[in-house]
């Protein structure tokens, strides 16, 4: 017979046994609200669990007995980049059938300032938890704050961090991991987490909000409830879940290194960028619909972690009148990507026209001082091919990495640090660059257009 | 009666007149083919005619007698920048019902290099005149060449000579121009005309092909055909005309300032940004659909021509990892636009957090130096809005330029060069770059998700 409500003799911060079934949860009450009850784990992790689930509450310890040792703090910014993180501690009920989220900042997690009207991302997974009561009827749930930053502020080193994160959880025995994070940047750190994180045993799944909790249309409770059913679900690769169109019935959810931000504020601001979405999520209905091949769990059970990462990578944009001094500018870095015009391409100067600002002379010295240079498509959608004109045959014959290669200027750009993060010699990087890792390149296409 | 054929005694450069009616053209013959006479006007302009339309064909002079003064040649790269043109002269029949095809370049005017199976950008008007008769179905055609160089070897300053010969073939009375142009680069060129040939009295429709005439699937006929079936319409603003699906029914015609390249090999790679495109045109069935608003024929008698520009201006790409001194190396430049995550965003670090590279305190000091900073959306679709979040308003607080703007970096860029070829002062160069002058800001979207 479960829960009808909390006694009202149990107080914040007095440590509670729920029983729910078989399962037994122990941790500091918080609150309950909208039918959960929401505890602070002794890891420092919060839970909720519907009041339907629970079959019996014991009060364990009042909370003006704590003593310092046993006091729960949230464990914000704990752990520095390259610190080798703890293994988690299994929570009271064990982490075995349980969806970790773990928080790096953005609108999902945010509140709004009221003073000023703007949007500060604050770490709140306990308001999170309380105002969607629905997480714990999908799965019972850990939460973590990684960060608590906007995704505009994130650095590659942040994105070691979050990896390290994830291993831990995934080692502690989870189900599959949410990451909430902000939209600004979360393509960049997806496509970070995909070549951080191989032959994935369980899904990590990266969910936004384009809009803040405060608003009617904000996204937050679908993209979330969706990511939970991608993190429960059998597709064990890093994933990005939003909003697949402006209406509120369905989630798309995106390979981690094919997915690009590609508006400012619609809710269905991602798209899948070469490639089709993974899968289209139902979250009403709690049903996923494959729409492409995927890796399942089950098939990788061991982890390769590897979140070497070399963050003196930068992005050259090519434009009419670009100047070809700029270029010299990138001679301390590691390596480059150019995003390209059309095909892959910067002004070579064929023709000896006497206006032309031909670049390819500097892009040539920056090679020949074994900075490494990436080609990537400034469209953003297709592939890039240095052999249909005499630009790309010249860039080639330089040495431009990326010939054939269909990924994104910003995927191009996350994968050239990781690669530079392990590797220096040229051929082994362009070999790696050319070679798909993490879905990154795509079979050139059937399509009779392209 | 009209001709059946050109009498065998003609041969190449023979000077003939055709009486078509009551207009005549006379020029040097070039040939006969697909049921057309090409003829080489005596300022350098080709020109073809059905021989349907033919009533009588007379000799003026044979073409071994023709002397050095009347011998002609096309007028390729014969003016340089800043040279003010001369005024075209009228042909033979008179400028008054043609259409001017100017060409640049490109695959559109391109034949393949079958050594290296590369394709080669060539002037090459006779054999387009001659492959598509139907161009003279639409109108009487004047053609030259501009350039014959790759779109990817563009500067501003071929933006401004190719503005001095559409302003040239407008004086002439031309009903419309058609610009044959590389597909690389053709939505910043569009952009870079839009500001400088305001208040158009005729189309100027820019338009490429994709695919390289020797390819079964080449879209440069439909492209042209519709480009012709643009010029001769009363939408009279910078247009940018391209296949609209990958079959070959339709093409659009798009906003010049609103367009951008999106899929490096689709035929229909160019998409209107943020704005509806212009028209639907059917070239078989010779019809054009609106779909927006659009500036018509005849409401601007006058031109209004300003191509002054400013091409020490940069383009920033912001990214997670980017180095705070990259945006030192600007400081030589009169602006840079830089292309922001989200709303607008590079990092800010509101939050103090250790691991984060903040950029704002570099383009600070760029600001304060009188370097003009601009921000567009790195997201191409939606709006800059600087007072969402906190990165934004503090951005704003030290200067930056574009709140509300909803321009494409691409067309940013261009504006900004144009605008600061003719204004230095900060508060002048804001509010132009954040005033509509062509099209480029739309209002705020009524959209509900925006």
């Amino acid at each position: 017979m479960p829960l009808d409500k909390v006694p009202e003799t149990i107080v914040e911060k007095d440590i509670i046994r729920l029983v729910c079934g078989e399962t037994r949860y122990e941790g500091a009450f918080i609150q309950c609200k909208n039918g959960a009850v929401i505890l602070k784990l002794s890891n420092g992790y919060n839970t909720g669990i519907l009041l339907s689930h629970i079959d019996n509450l014991q009060l364990i310890e009042k909370a003006i007995e704590h003593n310092s040792a046993r006091a729960i703090h949230p464990q914000v910014n704990s752990k520095k980049n390259g610190e080798k993180g703890k293994p988690a501690p299994k929570d009271a009920a064990g982490n075995g059938n349980s969806i970790s989220i773990l928080s790096s900042g953005g609108t999902i997690s945010s509140r709004v300032e009221y003073t000023t009207g703007a949007v500060f991302p604050v770490l709140d997974v306990d308001e999170l938890l309380s105002e969607f009561p629905e997480i714990a009827q999908i799965s019972p749930i850990r939460a973590k704050s990684v960060f608590s930053i906007l995704s505009e502020d994130l650095t590659p080193k942040h994105w070691q961090v979050l990896a390290e994160e994830i291993r831990e959880e995934i080692k502690s025995g989870c189900t599959g991991v949410v990451i909430l994070h902000g939209t600004d940047t979360m393509h960049y750190t997806s496509a970070a987490l995909s070549f951080m994180l191989q032959k994935l045993p369980v899904p990590v799944v990266l969910v936004g909000a384009q809009r803040s909790p405060d608003r009617g249309s904000s996204d937050n409770r679908q993209n979330l409830i969706s990511a939970l059913l991608a993190a429960k679900s059998d597709i064990a690769t890093v994933s990005l879940c939003m909003h697949s169109t402006v209406n509120d019935d369905s989630c798309l959810l995106h390979l981690g290194t094919k997915v690009r931000k590609l508006h400012s504020s619609r809710r269905d601001a991602f798209k899948s960028v070469n490639r089709l979405p993974i899968a289209k999520i139902f979250p009403k209905e709690k049903r996923i619909e494959p729409l492409s091949s995927y890796d399942k769990r089950g098939n990788s059970p061991e982890l390769e972690f590897d979140n070497k990462i070399n963050g003196n990578v930068g992005l050259l944009y090519a434009h009419p009148g670009i100047k070809p001094q700029l270029v010299d500018k990138f001679a301390d870095y590691d390596g480059i990507v150019v995003a390209g015009t059309g095909f892959g391409h910067v002004s070579t100067n064929p023709s000896n026209d006497k206006l032309a600002l031909p670049v390819i002379g500097n892009l040539k010295a920056l090679i020949d001082s074994d900075v490494k240079v990436v080609m990537a498509p400034q469209t953003i959608f297709g592939r890039v091919n240095l052999n249909v004109y005499s630009a790309g045959r010249l860039l080639k014959e330089i040495g431009v990495i990326g010939d054939g290669c269909d990924f994104t200027p910003e995927t191009a750009l996350v994968k050239l640090m990781w690669v530079l993060g392990h590797e220096k010699k040229y051929a082994k990087v362009k070999k790696e660059m050319e070679t798909n890792i993490a879905g990154e390149i795509t079979e050139r296409s059937l399509l009779i257009d392209e």
